[in-house]
């Protein structure tokens, strides 16, 4: 993986949330040797502390010191908590300071950034890597994260050519796939492909756990209800947000999945067995080429 | 692990089915040192040589063969394709030879065996090992596919107490962890934990697969969707056979189901948040439980 632009340089990049994604970024960037300091910004001390510890960061920093003094800002932090970030940092934001961010969703983080960033929205170029883990913390920070992994930005109209080529370069320096995505194409893509399936693992789970023989399922239970229910560890308090921002997205998704839930139910009591061996090759079919790569680009 | 009874043995050992499942128990038992010669049975000449090429099995064999002469017929199959095996066996089954079996649902197993067998159920230990793959074929066979894997027992009132031993000596050989269940118990159970996830990561890669932008969004799939949807590659023959067998346990778990997701969706439609939290909450703490072992037996 190669920058865009030669000589590509970070003087001072600021995280706002220490934790895997924001983490793993400036992890990477180190690596890459394409950075001068790290600074971190976060609510708990803590958190920034531990973050200093593990070598994540070089030093913590106010939302004001950031938005001064950063070339590169990265926010990432439940999509419910963007507004309240964009806003701490819009009144001393440097004119020559960029931001990019790792939220899950887009609409909403570029509604809450135009609402608190005003103007200097245009110094916000979106993005979102299709990385992740279901564990957290910066304890769970990697320099390889995002290596060969998706990383989808959504240009603002608003943006200059060069800044969204500086973010892009920054992410393609942490070994990412760059895929470019309207706002609204985005959060309808990840609705089918990540947030339904927390989604359908949480409820999953959750009516497994209140079955009157709970506890023997889940003594029982395999390694084919470990991997399906895997994501349904992630952060509770993420996973609220990803779905308060993108119900218009997540209303669709369900509704068309519940009707053909509600078709499957209806072949499996009619008997009616070739419907269902359809459906299951069809669907065998798409997931094995899926693990082939056959849908892969590039 | 050890054996119940000191000194357990299997003269001939038959596998009808040679495939996964089948295999690993020769595999298994081969590798315990516990038995002297495994034959193999099946439909299809092609597979009984490639097991019989990678050691799975020494010989091939005929029904009747089988029925005559081994100390102990494992059977493993498409749920549905088992009373036409017991069917076969049943004419020249040799009143010392044992049966067990791997088969995904018992209900319906233990119906075709009493069909097929008549009196002669005595001789068949239903068994079913909680261990598999998406995997299939002899190929995949490995000898320690049981280890500390659960096996279930579902005894039947009909068998001889020292029978059940034997069926139990013979998984214990294979590193398994046994327990008995009610052929009923076992079929609710496994609905639960195992059919129902298969249905739902079906369904979803289906729903998936159908969308307009299908392409992009299996372009853009990550490591959650891919954990998620894994076990739907399954083969579509068995898990159809899995849905029929067990259709009244699979209805009640679709209905509950059903009406959780239909909460759900009123939840997200009038922004019911704390409901949503509340739940991704429960599901996550459950399955992070079940992740540390919370919930294991023995």
């Amino acid at each position: 993986m190669t920058t865009e632009q030669t000589g590509f340089h970070i003087g001072t990049l600021a995280i706002v949330g220490v934790g895997l994604i924001g983490g793993s970024f400036a992890l990477a960037l180190k690596k890459a040797g394409v950075v001068n300091e790290v600074i971190g910004v976060g609510r708990r001390p803590a958190t920034l502390e531990r973050a200093k510890a593990l070598g994540v960061i070089d030093r913590v920093a106010t939302f004001e010191e950031a938005a001064g003094c950063a070339d590169l800002i990265m926010v990432s932090a439940p999509v419910g908590a963007f507004e309240a970030i964009f806003s701490a940092l819009s009144p001393n934001l440097n004119s020559r300071t960029l931001i990019t961010d790792g939220g899950s969703t887009k609409g909403n983080v570029v509604a809450a950034a135009r609402l608190a960033l005003g103007t200097k929205v245009a110094q916000f170029v979106p993005a979102h890597p299709v990385a992740g883990s279901h564990e957290s913390g910066p304890q769970a920070a990697r320099a390889d994260l995002y290596l060969n992994r998706q990383v989808v930005i959504c240009p603002l109209a608003e943006n200059q050519p060069n800044d969204v080529l500086y973010v892009r370069d920054a992410w393609l320096a942490c070994g990412a796939n760059l895929k470019t995505l309207d706002v609204t194409v985005h959060d309808e893509i990840l609705a089918a492909i990540s947030h339904l399936p927390h989604w359908l693992a949480s409820l999953y789970v959750a009516h497994v756990a209140r079955q009157t023989n709970a506890p023997t399922c889940l003594a029982m239970a395999g390694a084919g209800f470990g991997d399906f229910s895997r994501i349904a560890q992630g952060s509770e308090e993420m996973w609220r947000d990803i779905f308060a921002a993108n119900r218009e997205a997540m209303l669709g998704q369900i509704s068309d999945l519940h009707t053909l839930l509600n078709q499957a139910e209806s072949a499996l009591r009619s008997n009616d067995m070739t419907w269902i061996e359809t459906m299951l090759t069809e669907s065998a079919q798409v997931r094995r080429q899926w693990g082939e790569g056959v849908f892969r680009e590039g």
